[in-house]
C-alpha cells in the first residue's frame, strides 16, 4: 500500500488551507470552481481516496474510540478522559486521544485520520478556533457518513448529534447567588470572550443573579478575556481600578490571578473580597486559600458521553433521535468565601 | 471483516491476565504447559492473529505516531505532549494518545491496539505498575518486531531503543545545594517509594548534595511516599514531628501539601522554612507563595523523542546504534526560597 496522501499535504503542495481542500472535494459552493477544479484535479492525479467511512463501520468494528479535545493543560478536560476512559474500559473499548490544540486545522486532521476506520466512532468538544470560525464541515461530514459522534461541553447548537453539558449558566447563578447571600454587593466577573459557548453562558448566569436580586448591572465589572494563558496583567490591571467586594471568575486560572491581585493590593480573601472559581482542579484545592468552586463533574460528563456513544455503536440504529444530556453543576465552599468580616445581609 | 479477538477478551474468557495471554501466546517458559496450551488452543479456535507488525510496517506508512503515557492529571505530561505535538505536526504526523493510568494492563493493550497497524512507532514512559512488577515482555515484543519506539521520562534501563531523559539526580543535587547555599542545615526530602525510578534519582541527587557538604544524612528526613493522592495527612504528619529549615519535595503535589503543612504550625515560607520544588507546572507558578522549582523541561524533552522516532522511521535503517539523549534540568527560583530571615553561610 502506498502512503495515503492527506489533505494537509494536498493543502501544503497547492498552497490553499485544509478547510478549503476538505470543502473543495465535497463540491461546496463557498470555494471558486477554479480552486475547487484545481484541487479535484490534484486529488485525482495523486489518487486521494477521501475515508469511505460508512462503508468500513458496516463491515469491522474496531472496539476503539476516538476522544477529540481542544486542550489538557487544565484539570477539567483530565477529568472528562478518565471519565470516557473508565467506561470505555468497563465495556471492552480502547480509548484514542487528540488534541485539537484549539486549533481548526488540526481539529480537521484529527477528524480525517480518525474517520480512516481505526475507531467506532468519537466524542469531541469543540476547538475555540472552531468556534470562533462557525464552520463545522468537517463534523457535519463524518455525521453524515455514518460515524457516531457524541459532543462534550464546548458543543455546537446546529450539529445534530448526542451532547452532553453542564448547566453553565445556572452553575453560574447559583455561584454569584452565594457570593450575594454571603454580603456581597459589588461582584465582578472575570470571563472569557463571548464566542466561547461556555464562557457566555456563565456571563448569563452572572448578569441572572444579579437581576434576581435587583442589584444593578454595572458593565465596568465585566471583564472579558481574550487570551487566557497571559491574562495575569490584565486582571491585576483591572482589579487595581475598581472597588469590588466579590469576585466570579469563570476557570481557575483567573481566579488565582484576582486572588493574587487583590493580596498585592493589600487586602484579604475573603476577609476584604470573596472569590468564587468555576471547575474543580488541583489549583483550586490546593490553592492559599482554597477556592470556592462550581464543580463541573467532568469524570461524569466523560462517562455519560462515553455510554451514549457506546450504546448508539453497539445498537447499529440509524435512530434520529439525539438526546442532549444536562449534568448538574454544584457549588463546593471552601475558604475564598468563608467571609469572617462582613456579615450576612 | 469480523471483529478481532483481543488478549483482553482471551484473557477474560479464560479468567488469567492480559499478561499472562500476551506470555502464553509467544510460548513464553514463564507460564506453565497447561495454561499455554489451553490458552493457545483457544487462540486458535477462535481464530486469534497477532499482529504481524513487520510486516505491516514494511509495506505502509501512516504518517501517525503513538504517544503512550502513565497520567495526565499533572502538567509535566501535558508538557511533553505539546512538544511532542509540535515537532510531529511541523514534520507532517499525527499524534495519538493513549492512557495506561499507571495500570500494567492497560499498558499492554494499548501497545497491542497501536501495533495493529495504526501507526510508525511511538513514543512510551512507562507506567508505574509495570516499574513495579518490573516485567516489559510487552515491550519487548514489539521492538523485536521491528516497530520503531522512543522511551521518554519513566524509563527501562534493560530495554535497547533510544530514550530521553533528565539529569534527575544532578536536578535534585542542585536544587538541595541551592537550599544549603541558603543557610539551610536541617533539609528533609519528600519522594516517592524507589521502584520509581525518577523518584529514586532524585533522592541520590538529594542525598550526593548532603554528603558534598559534609552533612550528616538522616533516615529520619527522608519521606517515601507510595499513595501521592491522598499523601497530604502523610506530609502533614511528617513534618509536625520535625523540626527542619529547608525541604525538597520532588513533584508539586508534595511541594504545595509541604507548604501548607507549614503554614498551619504557624511557621512561614520562606521566613522559617525554604521549600524547593520538582517541575515547574501551573501549581508552581501560581502558588502563594511562588515555589522555587527544578525545570524538567517537559515540551524540550517531547521534542527531542519526536524528532528521535521520525528520524528513525523515516531513515527505515535497522541500525542497531540507540542513543539516550539527556535534557538538562536548570532551576528557577521564586519566593519559596528567597530567604529574608536566614542569613547564608
Amino acid at each position: 500500500m502506498k502512503p495515503k496522501l492527506t489533505l494537509k499535504q494536498i493543502a501544503r503542495e497547492l498552497d490553499v488551507s485544509v478547510s478549503t481542500v476538505s470543502k473543495a472535494l465535497r463540491d461546496s459552493p463557498e470555494i471558486s470552481d477554479d480552486t475547487r477544479q484545481k484541487i479535484q484535479a490534484f486529488a485525482k492525479l495523486y489518487n486521494y481516496k477521501p475515508n469511505n467511512i460508512a462503508l468500513s463501520l458496516k463491515n469491522r468494528r474496531t472496539k476503539t474510540i476516538g476522544l477529540v479535545l481542544p486542550e489538557i493543560v487544565h484539570d477539567f478536560f483530565a477529568t472528562v478522559i478518565s471519565g470516557v476512559e473508565e467506561v470505555a474500559n468497563k465495556r471492552g473499548y480502547n480509548v484514542l486521544i487528540c488534541l485539537s490544540n484549539n486549533s481548526f486545522d488540526r481539529e480537521v486532521i484529527n477528524l480525517e485520520m480518525l474517520a480512516n476506520g481505526s475507531i467506532d466512532g468519537f466524542i469531541l468538544s469543540v476547538a475555540k478556533e472552531t468556534q470562533q470560525k462557525g464552520d463545522y464541515h468537517h463534523l457535519e461530514e463524518v455525521i453524515s457518513q455514518g460515524m457516531p459522534v457524541v459532543m462534550v461541553d464546548r458543543v455546537v447548537n446546529d450539529i445534530i448529534c448526542d451532547k452532553v453539558i453542564i448547566d453553565d449558566s445556572d452553575g453560574a447563578r447559583d455561584a454569584v447567588q452565594q457570593l450575594i447571600d454571603n454580603g456581597c454587593r459589588k461582584i465582578a466577573i472575570i470571563t472569557t470572550v463571548d464566542y466561547i459557548s461556555v464562557g457566555k453562558l456563565r456571563t448569563e448566569g452572572y448578569l441572572r443573579a444579579l437581576r434576581n436580586n435587583d442589584l444593578e448591572v454595572e458593565e465596568d465589572l465585566i471583564l472579558k478575556i481574550e487570551d487566557v494563558e497571559n491574562s495575569h496583567e490584565e486582571i491585576a490591571q483591572f482589579l487595581s481600578e475598581r472597588e469590588v467586594d466579590g469576585i466570579f471568575a469563570v476557570n481557575e486560572q483567573f481566579a488565582t490571578s484576582a486572588v493574587k491581585a487583590i493580596i498585592s493590593q493589600g487586602r484579604s480573601v475573603p476577609d476584604d473580597v470573596l472569590v468564587f472559581s468555576f471547575s474543580d482542579g488541583e489549583l483550586s484545592r490546593r490553592f492559599i486559600p482554597t477556592l470556592s468552586t462550581v464543580n463541573q463533574h467532568g469524570a461524569e460528563m466523560g462517562a455519560k458521553a462515553a455510554d451514549l456513544l457506546l450504546d448508539r455503536i453497539e445498537n447499529d440504529t440509524t435512530e434520529e433521535k439525539f438526546q442532549t444530556t444536562i449534568v448538574k453543576t454544584s457549588l463546593i465552599e471552601r475558604e475564598s468565601t468563608q467571609n469572617r468580616k462582613m456579615p450576612a445581609v
